[in-house]
């Protein structure tokens, strides 16, 4: 009998993560593509994910036929039961049914769940949150994204909307947030959150290396790390600040779901995770309820970019 | 075949409610009794327990041999698979095996949980979350508890130790909360956090109705209605002040869990529930996200005071 392979997708808002997985979990094959060519219609996207699927499976040299399953996280509100896009910031699909085609095309079967979700579940079956029960998974990005997992399953609750937590909001009346509201986590901790803090800093008359950074957006992970290398007073204070709230958000979702780990994960943690780590851990026990913080571990991602290739993964392998 | 009963109590730090259901699950037989003399020894609350079940069931007239089983809710962390109390702060238990010594006397199954745990469980089954699969609870006492229904199943977390978002953090550095942290919800919005503020307010030489009620403590709730009726001003504020983060809180949770339903009870609300629902609801659509809050109910429990009693019979009835 030919080897099955299974074909992993991380669809983001501006590029697109391939990986052929074999039949011992291993990945052989790897790809990158941009999203889209104008980021405009929800055909192009797709057409994108059947291109890197067919590009790598010709460059590897399989068959159709062999491919297992193809699995995939993507941002937003996603029927991971129909494998249907509700609604996506960052991708531009509203109710739209990508599996039906993909199925189509490829004669396989087709999973999709929120990246941020099946990152989480990455983790668990692979990564930081091996053997534990209950993990609540935070990561931080340009948005600020949550992951359950409740009694040893993805906890999606009701129309898959769950693990919205980015939106606690932790300083009423506090900074503006994305969603409309103010003071939110995400509004306070994320890279938004933190160019947003940065960028007053300099409109008040002060220096600091991320000027141009975040002076049409947010900054980059990377710029952020060498900052803090270098001592910047501006980058210093606006960490500092974000560890500040993520260590009482991440109190307040300990004395909540009492879980074995909370998973630090995202292009923030996985550029400048130590110095957060730290930052975070060192306060984050003045949050927890004192019965509940002797159980309850504090960890960064361990599959670093890689955590929601390996979530389509179990998503395969799970699936019944 | 002689007809068995369900014995059902709710474990308070002064009082102890009992119930008998018939078979129909109908309450036929209720009692209740001061949880001890004096209010000291572990071993004295158990005798009242056991008073309580024995005097029931002899003055509603049913043999040992009738009882299906027993259960009862209790204030604190409870291992509800071995029916261990671990810690209680309104009990004086700790790691106290309750469970042998009841099933032991009347030769019955007992089980045990934590109380609003219970008290959810309740409205789950037989109260205003009957039919719904997520559900968070909010009960508004003189702290303030928490119960989840997840996936149509109560989640109680690594440890027994979850739902605690009575300690989320809303305020940082905020008033102090009895946990030794400040700005929790409880220290905001449970009868203790409006104790504080209406002594806070009287020690600033304003009048209210409410003066002596917590000149020493927390006021009861039958008070506060009254003052709210009369229009008491700092009565008004304290409540105000109470629903405003209540619905913060709300919020927070509904992002997080996306439940179908978010259910407050508790002697507050049952006492003045129309009053603080309709500051909540009014106010809580500004914290929940857009996808979510179309999807969202906000109702009092339905059962009251007994809701805890029903959770107990549930636990009778859906035991394995």
């Amino acid at each position: 009998m030919e080897q099955k392979y299974s074909v992993c997708l991380d669809i983001g808002g501006t590029k697109i993560l391939g990986a052929i997985f074999d039949s011992k979990k291993q990945i052989v094959y790897r790809l990158k593509k941009r999203t889209t060519e104008d980021g405009s219609s929800s055909q192009n996207v797709e057409d994108t994910i059947i291109s890197v699927v067919d590009q790598m499976i010709s460059e590897f040299g399989i068959k159709k036929s062999q491919i297992k399953a193809i699995a995939a996280g993507a941002p937003g509100v996603i029927d991971q039961e129909k494998g249907i896009v509700l609604t996506s910031p960052n991708l531009p699909w509203k109710d739209y049914d990508i599996a039906t085609p993909i199925r189509k095309k490829f004669g396989a079967p087709f999973y999709i769940g929120n990246d941020v979700n099946v990152g989480v579940l990455g983790e668990y079956k692979y990564g930081a949150g091996k053997g534990y029960k209950n993990i609540v998974g935070l990561f931080v990005g340009t948005g600020m994204g949550g992951g359950l997992i409740l009694d040893g399953k993805l906890f999606t609750g009701n129309g898959f909307k769950a693990a919205e937590y980015g939106h606690m909001i932790l300083v009423p009346d506090g900074p503006l947030c994305n969603c409309g509201q103010r003071g939110c986590l995400e509004a306070l901790s994320s890279k938004q959150g933190m160019s947003n803090f940065i960028r007053q800093q300099i409109a008040r008359g002060r220096d600091s290396m991320m000027a141009e950074g975040v002076s049409e957006g947010v900054f980059k992970s990377k710029l952020l790390k060498k900052s803090l290398k270098a001592h910047d007073a501006v980058a210093v204070e606006a960490v500092d600040r974000a560890c500040y709230y993520l260590a009482i958000a991440a109190g307040n979702l300990v004395n909540t779901f009492s879980p074995e780990i909370v998973i630090f994960g995202g292009g923030v943690i996985e550029a400048c995770g130590d110095y957060f780590m730290e930052r975070i851990v060192s306060q984050v026990d003045r949050y927890c309820m004192p019965s509940i913080r002797d159980t309850v571990k504090f960890e960064k991602a361990a599959l670093g970019d890689d955590s929601i290739l390996y979530g389509a993964l179990s998503m395969i392998l799970d699936a019944k």
